[in-house]
């Protein structure tokens, strides 16, 4: 009958083996909760060198270099090197719904986001595109020089494309505690949110290139590729997001409707406790539905979610009661803090408990140096773009392209690519793919995470000197985006005025969604958001708290 | 390096595999979403037959027979099959954790519990032992008078134990919307919470007995197991909640003391959020960090994650600032329910799916017998002996024995224990006795589930008609407990007297806890508690509605 649950590591033993993985997730909860102490430690005595993944990462290695000199370590071992898929179904998703893991309220404002949404565009989509590029063909120049380890072309772009998923959370922490600049913080948070998007998407195209080699690089194929996988990632995330709104929307009317038909009243308080625990399971298992169908389809889980965030959170999350709104936050907050940390602790350890081939050490080396350069061409290069179009006086200044291209730390998103590189590149190259990666993240995050409050300090971005600083500013002057009418007209390059027309996008999706996805998607109507939305108290009060 | 990255499963078409989990999650989580969604309908309009846990298992009933219908479901199947571990180190911690599974605050009420704490633990201990042997010997009886399938007379013994654990959800559920009398309520709820604690252990004794046949059946060295187990468990458990008190008691202290000293308040905002997003990660690890601490000492995990579900709950719980408080009870309830639902509609798909020898026919239906006698065994004897001690005016009511019978229907912990015993009986017995428990498990949901709105209403112990229902009047009566010293000597019996000193020890315990523990390990004293306690807001509110 049921001898699929015999599975062949229950039945040499299971009493043993349910021991030993208690051992081991009972050394793994320790570690989380050693990190998650440490980290607050430090937050709270202003000790900004070693953020929480830092301190996570340290963790890792010092109790991944314990199990090292103790010989016992083989059955730990065994239960440290969790499953890949337990990451990829469990870990990552939680990980990516940026969108939620916001401090009360901190970044609710979708202002300073959707008024810098041309530049953040520019650079999630174009910069990444030129940051794959330029880091792939660096490395492949490399190897062809024999300054380092010699990949072939489209495993150069392969790494390329996975290495140029930035990682925003200690950034935006760090962002968030010293204060900044509103636009400076979406840029950044904006930038890093769509950049793993357009890098899983690279990599993939890159990977189904490398799988059907002999089909030839055919480039119209190519961009074909990419976007059925960016597109159609997009479109079913975005699709889940707005069923979610318009489910959440019915149930709150219904279930007001309903409160008011109602003629046992005794009821009501232990409905409306029910109701919320329906209302957040539904939430909580929305943007899964959403990662799973993508995965189903072939697409790519993670840009689905990361889309499904995002609409949740502009338009279904206002459905909510305000107490699901806390729950929710809340919860999001909680697994991704868990998942991330717990990613941190085991890159950690995988850098020490695993025999890595030191013959790496040039490539990595290298490798630093070119996507150090390839973030230089991203950024740079795009903030040019951008303040070509800009009127002079919202122009992107220098120091902030400076704080974005310092801002550029790789995190879990590479290193969970460079995990499935090993898979798509089985002859060896996956693990110099792999060591690379793991690092490079663990370089970055220690050094720049560890610097970034200098970093902020030197490039004197931090606290309230800025304009448009903190929300209050930001609506007497429109963010960076208001183009009056009158200053279209002092450059007459067709180039510029095409590109002022991409950038017009921004504000024409601005009254889309005013006029008419917001009032159909949410309980709320355009004007009330404007002028009496009942959230801004707390979104207020988040901002004034640090002023 | 990395050869653990490479496991078998993965090595033939990853990309397929992945693919075939996220269409296997997908379904899942389509009828979780679908559940929830039934569930809530049947609840708002009062349809009590049908209660969200016979909701689940018909979904999974149904979806298990469209796939059996259709031939392409080996695929569909395989990821159904879902792991022996996942289910024990994932989907059954969050079930255990009963005493967060309160809807605003309706037992948050120590009192009721407390008062009746000689009776539970009598009939939670005591009649646990009665209900396990009694069915043991009846099922060896039948087996040997050849009614039924024959087992051995420890597998019977096993048996007995792990069909005695019963399950509590959906009949609370019931109680909590029809309202019913708060003692009935805590005999029912602190009955099933600690009889899993007994049927875990005496299961477990019973598969080492078997498991080392040849020692012997020396009933000394069977107590000694028992206890070991037990007692263990519940120390570990008990020891893990209060070292979780004592932390969010200095957290919350040190906090506080910084909070004063502090000059720059503009961080206090965000520090106040990392802090409560500090201590949910570490409330939410704790129970999860004493499982596994048994589990690895070889003890019981879910014993364990009981006692310290119940320490936090009474000593850290209210250490938590108000916010943490709310998330963390919508947490448990949260990931509690989707585990309950998910393990319901797996046991539906079971049902269908697998292919089920029709010879255990009359193995089910005997059983049932049994279980049914053995009940009645439990809960009458224990009554009487309870009734024994208790002065006249404060008996247990025929109504109220007769209601504690009823609702003894079973699920998730015996059905974890079944699966459990398809390991420790590898012969094909444990097949047996995995069929015989989904089917009991499945028609007494069904049919207790259903009818326990109607049974509450004929045995006329639904509304506030009875005397200390719903906290005001309790305080009055002080439950059933409070014997006046005058009332002792009217029975002169020696054995009476040894059951009343036993029965005191609730009330020793009570003192003791309100005097020493519950000041050292909350920041409460104990006046505070009794007076100005800064919970009874809800509590009384949520007791109140239900007027």
């Amino acid at each position: 009958m049921d001898d699929h649950l015999i599975s062949p590591v229950d039945l040499h033993s299971p009493g043993k083996d349910q021991q030993a993985a208690g051992v081991g997730i009972l050394l793994q909860i320790m570690m989380l909760v050693l990190s998650f102490v440490l980290g607050h430690v430090l937050r709270r005595h202003k000790f900004y060198y070693l953020p929480e993944a830092s301190a996570s990462l340290l963790i890792g290695l010092v109790v991944g270099g314990l199990a090292n000199i103790s010989d016992t370590e083989t059955s730990i071992r065994a239960w440290f090197n969790f499953h890949e898929e337990f990451f990829f179904l469990f870990l990552l998703p939680p990980i990516i719904l940026y969108p939620f893991q916001t401090y009360s309220g901190f970044i609710l404002s979708p202002k300073p986001f959707f008024s810098n949404f041309g530049a953040i565009v520019t650079f999630s989509i174009l910069g990444t595109f030129i940051a794959s590029i330029v880091t792939g063909v660096l490395v492949y120049l490399g190897g062809v020089t024999y300054l380092m380890y010699r990949l072939p072309f489209v495993e150069c772009m392969m790494f390329g494309a996975l290495i140029s998923s930035t990682d925003p959370v200690t950034v935006l922490a760090i962002f968030q505690e010293l204060g900044t600049d509103m636009n400076l913080y979406a840029l950044v948070f904006g930038e890093s949110v769509l950049n793993d998007a357009v890098a899983i998407s690279l990599y993939r195209t890159m990977s189904l290139v490398n799988s059907h080699a002999s089909s030839g690089q055919n480039i119209f194929m190519l961009v074909l590729r990419f976007l059925e996988t960016f597109v159609g990632s997009l479109s079913s995330g975005v699709g889940v997001g707005f069923i979610s709104a318009l489910i959440s929307f019915s149930m709150t009317k219904c279930f007001f409707a309903n409160l008011d038909s109602m003629n046992l009243f005794k009821y009501a308080g232990l409905d409306i406790d029910n109701l919320q625990n329906l209302e957040c399971c539904l939430f909580v298992l929305f943007p899964y539905f959403s990662y799973m169908l993508a995965e189903g389809l072939g697409l790519s889980g993670i840009v689905s979610i990361l889309f499904t965030g995002i609409v949740m959170k502009h338009y279904a999350y206002s459905n909510l009661s305000e107490k699901s709104q806390q729950f929710v936050s809340g919860f999001f907050h909680l697994i991704s803090s868990l998942a991330e940390t717990f990613i941190f602790i085991y890159m950690g350890l995988d850098i020490v408990m695993e025999q890595h081939s030191w013959s790496h050490v040039g490539f990595i080396f290298f490798s630093i140096i070119c996507i150090v350069i390839a973030r230089a061409a991203n950024v740079f290069s795009c903030a040019y773009l951008v303040n070509f179009v800009r009127p002079s006086h919202h122009k992107i200044p220098m120091k902030h392209q400076q704080a974005l291209w310092y801002s550029g730390l790789r995190g879990a998103m590479a290193f969970a690519l460079a995990l499935q590189s090993v898979h798509d590149l089985p002859e060896g190259h996956g693990q110099t793919i792999f060591t690379a990666t793991t690092a490079i993240v663990v370089l970055t995050v220690l050094l720049i995470g560890g610097s970034t409050g200098t970093m902020l300090e030197a490039l004197q971005v931090v606290g309230d000197t800025n304009e448009g600083h903190l929300g209050d500013g930001f609506d007497r002057n429109n963010g960076y985006l208001a183009t009056p009418p009158d200053e279209e007209s002092s450059s007459g390059s067709r180039f510029k005025m095409r590109l002022k027309e991409f950038h017009k996008s921004a504000p024409s999706f601005t009254s889309l969604d005013k006029n008419y996805l917001t009032p159909f998607f949410t309980t709320q109507s355009a004007d009330e958001e404007e002028n009496d939305d009942p959230r801004p108290s707390t979104r207020r009060e988040g901002l004034r708290g640090r002023d």
